[in-house]
């Protein structure tokens, strides 16, 4: 439940409306604004009565959320949310950010080159994975903590702000030392006891949808983030699981343009997981940019053939550095 | 099963070869190319042996085939095929085209507003249903050859040429009188029968992807467009049927590269209908071509809230207006 | 719309009411039931005003219905559909029926085997295409003609009603000499111009789910038949698409209960074509049975490995006699 | 990789290729059979040469596996796994289970009078959430340690075996105090940490099928449990998410035999999840009986309209009554 404040309620108003609202039994969070401000009503479970509520001084009208989501919806908070990833924005108004790098941290060699590499051709994050979901356990898992290590190493000297993925809700706070944004991968976006870990940490989270999540789920699972008051976080089309086998999943990018409408918090594209298949990557990371997405994030890997994971979507160095080379034009364009 | 000659094989290696190929109970289809001449072999079900022909002279090697679908390949045909609708042209190089209209004719007046309006935005072909495919019997099925005839005054009218749907085998010859481009709906993908007849005709084909058709599945239908001596045809994606009910649909714009990559013919996006939402259908144009599509189409009603079928995704006449200018800068930005 | 009726409504009140319906420019269709009649209001395009009806003698109650299908619907017609196929009869209350045979008619010895094998075993109707939808032009497309009288040949040796699929509005009238039950197959299910001439015809329809339409949709499907007057409808469960491909569909058996809430028509599954593995199709068959199916479609060929089309779902003749002696008890099991 | 002995190899032979498969850097698991023992080869990253395995004394052959599975896969282990859940069997050849019980506890009295009143119809295990994984944080997560007291409770006085979800590796310690089968819930099925954790402790687990997972994707997850030791593993289907929205899954029956074909663990089926909806689950709940499914997991409520969570799915007392006086009619048809 949400209460409309009038335009000029006074912060008296809202306090009381605040205290009523606890004695009911729920928990009330003022969300200020710049022309008025409303009141998100949390922990109801189904329909509240608003009777009492509509007769409070200061109030202009109550709207009953019937979606599982508060705290992300542009109504509840109708400015975007900019999130600052090591001192990068991210979100409307800031530039298209490309985050960059190989699937997983394989070496240090591996991991530094392509820093350097990406770093030089305009990315301005870079991703690489220490600890790694997979199908079967009889593959390759990550170099774990030392995967980490040469990732932190491959920041610093590139000067990179990185972004790795968290699995598991007891490894956040190590995770969180390193990161300098935190991923939760597609197989976890409702593991919820780790949602709520990542949300009591101060870091930014890159959410990834999962693979069968609808546009409302996937927001609700960002909801558990903000719930635990950690607002700086990063949505992330990867495709979604269909029919059709011809690419690895079906990019959706008409969510770029939806979660805009329905939620503040910006919103990043993954075309080497969605699409699996090098060739399509560069056309759908600039399609991304053009449908509004906030940035990409794109595979890199210096020896595609021979990477440990997801080679045949990783693209070569030449072939960044030609996709850098037309987003910037892209960028350009779209700014002017 | 392809049979590739001799980049210096002869017209009479050539002829020699369909001549055996019809021996052995099959059809050898010549398929001439800028380097060398490639021989289809249509007509077989499953593996030929091809010892026979690998010792025939001119013959360099054998592919054998294992796609749904030959003629429509870019192994057999390396060639972008540019289709010419009423000289419009579509496909690679060709500026990308902008075909607008309201979903169904509804009025002479409704039909003629729009086609002028249209036409000075910049559209280059008006479309609109005559006959109408709608999930239940008891709702509008469109004004049938009296929608015809008014698609036809209005065509004439703005200089425009027409795009409608035909729906039945026994309607193409009525269909093909009045419109330049026939257009085979997501529904009759499948429609073998009404795909054998306007592959009879002599009149460019628009051919919408299925509801749940797999990429293979979507070139195997055009083939047989093809395969009846019809290579007019253009592709067009136009959603798919997946889980989410955000959208309508969910349009999968990695098959604009990815078709592009298994076939030389050229490929149209249909945001409208994809996503059955206004706001996402200006972002989704420009990501399609920005990716690489050959044109789109727009639903545009003077009156949506009236319109008679799929109003909640049909432009305005200024949201149209206003998507034809920013199609016009970023058409610019991608043909420098 | 529906009129619900008191149960003392007269016949000059149920006349008056259609009356007063056409005059407002839409068809009355009354629906006599045990207890009360109702009258169906068709032709409407949305919303009908119910002011003036509501006032009339007889009239209990008027229901808005919101759903693309009425005539098909249970609260149109609460009595089950018993459907006669040449004296076989399918439905609630009835023996459920085995239909078997081969995917495809491939030579008179072929069929007639099969044909008085089946019957041996107890099937009461014998299955075969003719006309074959096939995903591309270049493979084995059906003996056509030549396999309808073939087929016909099979029926009249075994004493076995012939079931087979009709692709095309103007093959119906050939094929309705010929079959006693006319198969629309899955890709056809809003091929509308198809349902409407098997509407017209007096044999009934045995309807397949198309591979991606909803329950709704499928329901619709069968409107546009029994709007033509004709109420010889089964329908068919045969497998939808979805992301799973370890089988050639997912079999939606819930599909079966839920049908008959919504649903006068009897219903079958075909768990050949939807799980594509012929070691699936006898747990499916008997699940089928289980959850209230009136029948199941089931291929059978006398050597598989060299079926022209689907061998490796089709059952042996072992095979079949097997799964048949375990219909039997469950069946019996089923009866007590 | 697999490596097939000679039904009349010994002990030392099996030590012999450990050792060497050892010095390869791999992990050896021998797989002893009743006629002939395997070895399982685990820990590759792809393909391995084996060359000189197949010289050594013993060895009948080897197989390379491209499943992401083996402990699970029946090829590995061809005898039917047996659980043993607090003495309740479940698998091949014993008697089928049925779970039931509230989806949530919600207080001691509700859990207690369900667990008397399923016991007392004949279930043999009872089922209810402590911890509930939900969609968004603001509604009703579950009574926690509480809950699972009065669960606790409610098996003691029952004689019940309990079964309850674990969402967190950090909880699988607390759970397995309390639960007899441990049960990873849908959106946890690729939470590899937790699978691992679940592996380590020597309690039953009921894995049950992610929305989206394919077969072979279900199986690789059980394979994260018996990799770590644990094999007492019954899989369970619930549902996968498909374009049908008219029931709130779609239950994927053919997935029972499947399993049955490619693993020896034994399988149960959810149809209260799968379907969402009361009138719905006891046909399914037979029909999946019938398939070969060992068990089937049934949502009971003594008010289902009050439930605080999927009330809709719940069948009533009556109805639960009903149910299990048909399954016990039919366990002895098919028992016979």
């Amino acid at each position: 439940m949400l209460i409309v404040m009038n335009h000029n309620a006074t912060q008296a108003d809202v306090d009381a409306i605040s205290r009523i609202v606890a004695e009911m039994g729920f928990r009330a969070e003022p969300i200020p604004g710049s022309e008025r401000t409303a009141i998100g009503v949390l922990g109801n479970h189904g329909y509240v009565d608003d009777t009492k509520i509509l007769e409070l001084p200061g109030v202009q009208r109550v709207l009953h959320v019937s979606k599982p989501y508060k705290l992300v919806s542009r109504d509840f908070h109708p400015e975007d949310t900019i999130v600052d990833v090591a001192g990068v924005k991210v979100g409307r108004g800031c530039r298209p950010v490309v985050v960059a790098g190989p699937c997983a941290v394989e070496s240090e060699d591996q991991i530094i080159t392509t820093a350097l590499f990406v770093k030089s051709c305009g990315a301005v994050m870079l991703r690489g994975g220490a600890f790694k979901p997979r199908t079967g356990p009889h593959t390759f898992q990550g170099l774990r903590e030392e995967g980490l290590k040469l990732l932190s190493k491959a920041g610093k000297e590139s000067g990179l702000p990185i972004v790795t993925e968290v699995m598991s809700p007891d490894h956040v706070a190590l995770l969180a030392e390193y990161a300098d944004l935190l991923q939760i991968g597609a197989r976890n976006m409702q593991n919820f006891d780790l949602l709520r870990e990542v949300g009591r940490v101060r870091k930014p989270v890159l959410l990834k949808r999962g693979m069968s999540a609808t546009v409302e789920e996937f927001l609700a699972a960002a909801e558990y983030i903000l719930a635990e008051g950690n607002d700086q976080v990063i949505l992330c089309e990867r495709g979604i699981r269909t029919f059709e086998t011809a690419t690895r999943n079906t990019l959706d990018l008409s969510i770029v343009p939806l979660s805009k409408e329905l939620s503040h918090l910006p919103i990043m594209v993954d075309p080497s997981h969605a699409t699996g298949k090098r060739s399509l990557v560069a056309p759908m990371a600039k399609a991304a940019l053009v449908s509004g997405a906030d940035g990409v994030l794109i595979e890199v890997h210096p020896n595609p053939e021979k990477a440990l994971s997801d080679g045949p979507q990783s693209l070569t160095f030449p072939g960044f550095k030609q996709l850098m080379s037309e987003i910037d034009s892209l960028t350009h364009f779209l700014g002017e």
